[in-house]
């Protein structure tokens, strides 16, 4: 049986757990799996109990994350990691995420069925936490279980019940106290690869009628989680010259933001800028009160760190101009950053040649979105990523990846394993 | 006992007055009289008891409009009303509406204090729910006296309360079946004039160092009290060329009408455009989502039809461009609008003579701000207004009126009744 049909012999594995992942997780629109939560606990649950039928081992680390080890011959060679994460955004859509832990176990079910017996661990690892939203702290499972998570994350309140990330930690049986040490599970010097299977977010593959990407970099970041601006709140009637609209010193700032975006853009370099909150307080706003409050997230992103730094400039020059002329003023808040994840050349290479192989048309594209495969590629594991086309965007529910494009990936994951690990 | 010392002697009164009804209508950070509701009802109850005090024959309309009447010797004369609102916004200041029906009395104390006997009768109105920020209606008291209330006005729902307007004024004694009849109290043909004392909105008079204005006109204006953009909710990394970003179309929506408002003003046209919700939703916007919902309110205003017309084009335009551009939808939703307010030219001249003859340094001063007076206008009864001098706007808890500045502007009122109704 060639690894194609051997993939394809699990195809009902996979339909099973993409069904019971959803159904265990219906929040309409959509599905929720809160990281720390009772929607991420049941798909935990629920993959654990597919490790064990698979007889993997299975252990958990100090930020809760699940490992599920297929031994090999030598226990002591580095291991290879393919992992994802479990969690979603609110009303987000299935498959962002758990396709990754999910492509692991049919791999694993895939390349039993070829006989094969692996020279190295093969860990499959479900990652907790990975999605920003809830506590607004990237990577959350992947750098807790590298000994990285940074200062204060512990203390971050997810942003529904308000409680600490560490009480949620601890809630789910991890040990927060482990991780403040900085306390580490996975020592980079231990593991030869980590591989993440995840769909597409943007529909690159879809406009290019292709099934599967290779990644050639993942952004690195700087956020304002939490920026405010503030002046006085005035009456609708102010004539121009005595207003300081908090509200309009705001939609400058984004507006002219996307023009410097339009610019990089026809420049040819990649960046991309995201105001994801924008707003007015709904408590005390009103159509006819000038707003003196307004609040806004940003989320700026590039593979480069020069250009990273270049664009907080530009952020902050226009803040700097808009505080003069409008007479408001900026409160950026915490400043987030997130490190370029640099994917590993080597690997990349054997994916290409893979595709060729397998007849398989496989594209090179940059990830937009960041991945856990950023935290392990900045401890220095080499890293590499594949995607999946999927209709509709992710992070909502018309998320739409179909079985055999996921297949067609797990197949190339599948392949490059079995090379790397026989 | 000159009419300046007449209206001095009545400082107590209006003191007490303020005290009371801000006493009675704390609500920190300043004071909320929510118009038919407890905030407003409290005020309408001291204020009728000083109507009493004062020997005023007290009756209400089907708005529960508070009329304060000194009959005249001719009761068939056509009589003047005096008047100004009691409701207040949220957390809004004690003198914007109240110090019009405080100069109302205040002029009765002093008129009877000089020992006039009117010549016609003259009436102190206390007019309900101006504030257009509860139901989305404006001018409800004052439209609803004079019969001209808009269809569905009645049916509109307070924002904090979601009860229908016309629930709202059964429960303060008001017959909103008679209002929906259009049956009016104030018949236009039987007013001499109506004036209206208020507190500038604008700090015009702080920065001219006068006390008093009178007032020029009364402007327009076109609303969009609940307009929305929608399109898809989608992942921070989507690339630039598939983004339709609702947010980002409402920054530059509100970018563009400012910058039409740059060139109007440029131009020497006075118009005001204020964007006083603007907003993605508080429940489902994060940090990593790209907003596909995004809704905003909208109030231009103008002196001159005309140039609301031209502004209301000039939207709609900067609209199907965006929409064009950005692959977005806007849904403006139902459009409200009120006429211009043109103050009669014999009373403002008449007002002019006065300020003169009182040594009293009043300047001209078009209302930034919509005012019952306009309403007034509307129904073609002859209207006039006084600005009086007041630090930090309007709206807000930091409105600042002097006494003495509010005592200099109801000298003026007193001065012009009494040559009016000896």
């Amino acid at each position: 049986m060639d690894i194609a049909a051997a993939v394809a012999a699990a195809r009902g594995l996979a339909a099973n757990l993409f069904d019971t992942l959803r159904r265990d997780s219906i929040d309409e629109p959509g599905v929720t799996r809160d990281p720390y939560g009772r929607g991420e606990q049941r798909a935990h649950a629920t993959v654990e109990q597919a490790g064990r039928d698979l007889g993997l081992k299975i252990t958990r680390d100090a930020a809760a994350n699940l490992y599920m080890t297929w031994p090999g011959r030598d226990r002591q060679a580095k291991r290879i990691v393919i992992g994802s994460h479990l969690d979603s955004v609110p009303h987000g859509g299935n498959f962002d995420g758990a396709a990754g832990v999910v492509a692991g176990l049919v791999t694993v079910a895939a390349l039993r069925r070829r006989g094969v017996t692996p020279a190295r661990d093969l860990t499959v690892m479900a990652i907790r936490a990975e999605e920003s939203v809830w506590f607004e702290v990237s990577y959350i499972g992947s750098r807790g279980a590298l000994g990285l998570l940074p200062d204060g994350a512990l203390d971050a309140r997810r942003r529904d019940t308000q409680r600490p990330l560490g009480d949620h930690i601890r809630d789910c049986g991890g040990d927060p106290d482990a991780l403040r040490r900085r306390a580490r599970h996975l020592d980079p010097a231990t593991l030869a690869a980590y591989v993440e299977l995840h769909i597409e977010q943007a529909p690159s593959l879809v406009e290019a009628g292709k099934a599967v990407a290779i990644c050639t970099g993942i952004p690195g970041n700087v956020r304002f989680p939490d920026a405010r601006i503030e002046d006085a709140t005035d009456h609708v009637g102010l004539p121009r010259r005595f207003r300081r609209d908090a509200a309009l010193a705001g939609a400058e700032f984004f507006t002219r933001l996307d023009a410097v975006w339009e610019e990089y853009e026809a420049r040819g370099v990649w960046m991309a800028c995201t105001i994801g909150r924008f707003f007015t307080d709904p408590a005390t706003h009103g159509l006819t009160v000038i707003p003196g409050q307004f609040r806004f997230s940003l989320d700026i992103r590039a593979y480069d760190e020069t250009v990273l730094a270049e664009l907080e400039r530009a952020a902050d020059a226009i803040i700097a101009d808009i505080e003069r002329r409008r007479s408001v003023r900026f409160h950026v808040g915490t400043r987030a950053r997130a490190a370029v994840g640099h994917v590993d050349p080597a690997i990349v290479a054997a994916l290409e040649s893979g595709a060729a192989s397998l007849g398989l048309p496989a594209m090179k594209l940059g990830s937009p979105a960041s991945h856990d495969a950023a935290a392990f590629a900045a401890a220095g594991v080499p890293a590499a990523m594949l995607f999946v086309r999927n209709r509709n965007g992710s992070h909502n529910p018309r998320e739409a990846m179909e079985i055999d494009d996921f297949l067609s990936a797990t197949t190339l994951l599948a392949w490059w394993l079995e090379e790397r690990i026989r």
